[in-house]
């Protein structure tokens, strides 16, 4: 278990830490032990410490981010915010119940559950409390409300929440405010069904600020005690002249024993509860995106009927189980804990949509479906993921990267179109290329095979080649195929990181191709991989954003773009973070690149010259790249040494910038083992030098010949001086996946 | 059929009369068409034009008083506004479906279906269009929507309205919109359930601004069209810095085939057709105050599957049967207009709150209840309605009473109090006073006896007797009780106003206690009503306000009270207006003010000074009081002349203010009939001169021995010289129900 206080969280981490491991508390050799879900919660990491199980539909999250409070150092509404929590605030007004981690828009954030004492108080800026004794663990989350005396816990299972308050003697109240959230869409209704039950939905949607992704969330309250007096609230509208007349324009109105459906844009309602000292009171939640009797169903079927510690319990043996599929000796007690945080953190998106009866909404659509088998995913950030978590997925927990892609495809059928950014059956349309075909065909290479690659390949064939802006995918794809590249057709267009995504994509779209037979397409794709030259630029020797004409980007600056400034042609990053991206043709790239002297100065110098950014994807493999040059490679290991050791701390400033739904973390459990996918739908590990003395990961023999692989850390050198699989000698600095799940032993010999 | 053109609203309406006449269109004698709807919709008559049925619980009601228009005199938020629509605006922004006629507080008004052609634009500022055409007739409206170039015709039956718009060519939308509204309560949910249909509910409440009467509303609307296309739409909040980011902030957002349930402040729904040239979409939208499932159990009970003119048959059936329970021969045209809208006016309130299957919310509750048999009523404004429209009810329709008092004990049923202004279900504590019981009292002598009297003497036996401020009814009681009469107790209370009606209702209980042989509670009760003489000022020979010691108020000014500004003791009156209001003791009320000629002279005074008040309830059997001076009954005929020729006239100004739910239209139909029921309790009418050569009442044999009564108007003079009932003299001007109901003839001459 890790605690963390602000004055010196590491330091007293590790006393705590200490005195369980001295009480027996804990067992040492628990992974959940490992975990710190305060990492993140600051420096732009946005994950949060709340509760939830692996994969869960539910967290219940600490709400600190509203409420204009001086407790506070960020206020959602003081800029853009995209985070239910934040380790630098203190000013707590509730529980949220569906959340995100680790993205950087705002949404979801909302069905909040606040316990206050005295009387009821609906004003988000008044009933909010400071918060302190902050304890985190894997499914287990709690703190102290200052203002109120009210010790807060709670935990989760897949499709529930559970808070325990401990409330002192006196008028005590739990509210459950709909106003509030993060998302910026608004509109809720409730009904206190009983003293001992609510029911209502919340819209949520606007994901990045954007509309058309609006969709309700759907929950049933359940209190393990009838309420001495019960409400709702809402907002009243603001009155012209009639205001002269009523007491209630622009204030909150309460509505006593109200049991009829209460709908607005700032509505809630409140139980109230005589207490003797020290009473819990607990709430169950239960959450559904189809309908109220769903949630009620979820809530049935998942509850332990309020029994706080078994629901606990259960929680840790799910993070214990999943966490254990690595194990790690050697590295400090810090490394560790950035080693399972990371776990944990892949371990949340994406997550299950369905309900215990297996229905869930279809993809862009009101309808109703009902899961054959397996789990419905959702929260599908593929810009990012595609990019290492799906392979880790494939190799760690094949099942679940089996349910992804069967999610994808079900998209396709219900939509038309496979996801990039798919929140809760809405495609969000945030970032750009066409992520889903490399994860598709990443997962079938590992031998994932389960699907139905027919229709897959179809559905990726038709965003590879549907012309016109009608292409979801792909709007720009007439240009990207008449010209090879996408033209910079507007100032801050993002032209170029859209080509650069459809060059990986293609590409992969031809390994598949030929694998299938399909000997045209493997051609077709393979030349349009390959158009990423047209955008390379003699003068300055980088890649440059390129007008229709075929003529470069005037005014070119190829620092601009850094820090999330617009810069034209590039999302996110600027060239140099863009430049070397087309390492599905390392040869090519490389000779573009003046050769493989040239290749490693250059790519050296974004390092040393600061250009790197460890904050966001675009470059993130570029580390690993120096492998593909033989005699650099001690470069990839230095740079990763430096990385690790620079941006990943057991704090809550532990992570670079977004975990982008667990992307980050990936890349950290990848390096710290010494290996990572460097491009999705090559088979080729690179490999680097592990901080562990030895990794084991166990390999899920439903998908894998092999039990598991060891990777052994010996010797005391800076670099690499061997590597041996299973006891022979390496040639290279890259290992086969379809080699390493027969199983056996990597020998990194240092 | 009338119809009114603002440019000469009688002469056009005769002109269009005499043509559906020559037309043979309509029958001459039918009722209907002698009822102008457009009486009392200004000069804050309050009533409307929009299509209802007898009672019903829906009213299809053009809604024209938001918007903020140049086409519009008034603005529901540039004032205090009670009504849907009115006369004096021409900016129309939809139909509403629930709706108030004749009250002086804003409630209701919602659920509002607007055509219009083009983009789809839900702001109420622009969307609306200025309106032609206007016909009103029971049962139907029309109006032309000169921005569209849309007709717009209306029907309704009991619990469903009707819209049949015929459209131009093009992009037609019709809109459902949940967020504008008469009511100030806010908030709505609402799906779309497929192409053809939408369901939901709009939040109402906050009658005359109060708080704590809130109910939903539920609707199903089913098009006989599936929409091409169709959404929900939503204002969005007001963000801070996020606006940067964010296109929707403060506006309208458009959620484009959006089929989940969508809630909010200011919702709404749009169905577009293709339309061709002159194409009609019918729309019918079913209510309910239980629930979703029973709104479209209504509907598809009621409805007539899209068949406009079924409809609109039926309820102009309706219409004419309930309103031919009274002839008249003779009169202007004009006359019998007014007399025949007055009749259309009673029969709106109190309306059936019940759904088909029996269904209806309990009094202060959200339970649901059935109803055993006849009809829940709702919508009672009793403190105006106990006067005079209770005893017509008796009268004319005895089973509608019979509903009234039956619904009334059902309330103290559910509530453990009887109703003083009840709307859906809810007490919205408006006005004072205990008027139940002089409507109960009056119903049993009236011979309506069907009803659990003892509960009703038990109910009102608990509001007169229960000491202390949670007396719901009397909250001065222990003062009134111990005391004899409320003392002023703050600046503008309505201490004298309330003890004069608890003196009225306490001189009720005496009597029905007496008839039920309880002497000890005659004595009691009858001692009570005594008490108006405390506030009877020697100084100022009439009524004044009297504090806690015994002495009267100081800086007195009877006049004070007029035209609705505060006054110290009276609500909506001053002294002069209340001064004879203990006509439940004439003799001692005679007496009090000098005998009879001092009396009469004082009484003259009132009307001849500029002190009586048309538009309100207080005095309005002041005219009728000469009747007791025995001979000073001319000065009655002639007060009543002059009233009825003065402020009741066929034109949309013809009420002399709120129509209160019917209680000016039934002072104007006893008035033009010649007989009036000045003390409810009272088995007495006054008799005065009929505007009429023979009136006709059809009495109901379920109730009544006699099969009608006639009164036959004859003689030429100014005055009456002598009144017969079935050939005999009367010695009276005064004729006893129990007689009459045995039917009969009276002959008034003149």
């Amino acid at each position: 278990m890790i605690r963390l206080l602000k004055s010196n969280s590491k330091i007293i981490g590790h006393i705590l830490l200490l005195i369980l491991l001295i009480s027996g508390q804990v067992s040492a050799q628990s992974p959940n032990d490992w975990v710190n879900p305060f990492i993140g919660t600051t420096n732009y990491g946005t994950t949060n410490p709340g509760a939830v199980v692996p994969r869960g539909m539910v967290s219940v999250v600490p709400f600190n981010v509203t409420g204009n409070s001086e407790l506070n150092e960020h206020d959602k509404d003081a800029g853009w915010w995209s985070t239910p929590y934040s380790w630098d605030n203190n000013y707590f007004t509730g529980y949220s119940h569906v959340n995100l981690s680790g993205v950087g828009c705002p949404e979801l954030g909302v069905i909040l559950l606040m316990p206050t004492t005295g009387d009821v108080n609906a004003n988000v800026s008044e009933y909010g409390s400071e918060m302190s004794e902050q304890v985190a663990h894997p499914g287990y989350y709690s703190t102290y409300l200052n203002k109120y005396n009210i010790k807060t816990e709670v935990s989760a299972t897949k499709r529930t929440g559970i808070s325990r308050f401990t409330f002192p003697a006196g008028k005590s109240n739990i509210l459950l405010d709909l106003g509030n959230g993060l998302t910026n869409e608004s509109g809720a209704s409730v009904r206190i069904v009983n003293n001992q039950e609510i029911e209502g939905w919340r819209m949520t949607g606007t994901f990045c600020y954007n509309d058309g992704t609006e969709r309700p969330v759907y929950f049933v309250a359940r209190f393990n005690k009838a309420a001495d007096s019960f409400g709702a609230w809402k907002k009243m509208p603001k009155m012209n002249a009639e205001a002269a007349w009523s007491a209630t324009s622009n204030k909150f109105k309460y509505y006593e024993n109200f049991q009829a459906e209460m709908s607005g844009d700032s509505i809630g309602t409140w139980f109230t509860f005589n207490t003797i000292a020290n009473e819990e009171i607990i709430v169950e939640v239960g959450i559904s995106y189809v309908s109220i009797d769903n949630a009620r169903l979820n809530l049935n079927h998942e509850s332990n009927n309020f029994d706080f510690e078994v629901t606990r319990k259960n929680a840790e043996k799910e993070w214990n189980d999943a966490l254990s599929n690595i194990t790690v000796k050697g590295g400090t007690d810090d490394q560790k804990t950035v080693f399972y945080t990371g776990l944990y953190h892949i371990q949340i998106h994406p997550n299950i949509l369905n309900d215990v009866n297996g229905q869930y909404p279809a993809m862009e659509s009101f309808e109703t479906l009902i899961h054959p088998n397996g789990e419905r995913y959702t929260v599908f950030s593929l810009w990012d993921t595609y990019r290492n978590l799906h392979p880790f997925l494939s190799l760690v927990y094949p099942q679940q990267q089996l349910n992804v892609v069967q999610s994808m495809i079900e998209m396709y059928d219900e939509s038309g179109w496979l996801p990039r950014w798919e929140l809760n059956s809405t495609e969000t349309h945030v970032m750009e290329g066409d992520p889903a075909i490399p994860v598709i065909v990443d997962t079938w290479f590992r031998g994932i095979r389960d699907f139905d690659i027919e229709k897959a390949y179809e559905a990726m064939r038709k965003s590879a080649t549907t012309p016109g802006v009608d292409n979801k995918l792909r709007p720009d794809i007439d240009h990207y195929i008449s010209q090879g590249y996408v033209p910079l057709m507007s100032q801050f267009d993002n032209s170029v990181s859209h080509a650069l995504e459809y060059y990986i994509a293609d590409w992969n779209l031809a390994q598949l191709a030929k694998e299938l037979g399909n000997e045209e397409d493997y051609t077709r794709f393979l030349k349009q991989s390959r158009g990423y030259k047209n955008y390379f630029c003699q003068d300055f020797q980088i890649i440059r954003p390129k007008l229709k004409d075929g003529t470069f980007l005037p005014g070119f600056n190829p620092r601009q773009g850094e820090n999330f400034e617009p810069s034209p042609g590039f999302h996110e990053g600027n060239a140099y973070q863009y430049t070397f991206c087309a390492h599905h043709d390392m040869e090519g790239m490389i000779e573009l690149n003046g050769g493989k002297k040239a290749f490693a100065k250059k790519l050296q110098a974004i390092f040393d010259d600061g250009h790197f950014d460890m904050a966001n994807e675009p470059d993130i493999h570029y580390p690993w790249l120096f492998n593909y040059i033989k005699g650099e490679e001690w470069r990839t290991q230095k740079e990763l040494n430096h990385l690790m050791a620079t941006y990943f701390k057991n704090a809550p400033d532990g992570l670079p910038g977004n975990d982008d739904t667990g992307t980050m973390s990936t890349w950290i459990v990848y390096s710290m083992m010494g290996f990572y996918p460097v491009l999705p739908g090559d088979m080729n590990y690179a490999i680097a030098s592990p901080v562990f003395d030895e990794v084991t990961i166990k390999l899920d023999q439903n998908f894998y010949p092999g039990e598991k692989i060891i990777i052994r850390n010996t010797g005391s050198g800076d670099k690499i001086k061997a590597i041996k699989f299973n006891g022979k000698t390496s040639k290279s600095y890259f290992i086969n996946h379809n080699e390493l799940v027969k199983g056996g032993v990597i020998e990194i010999i240092h």
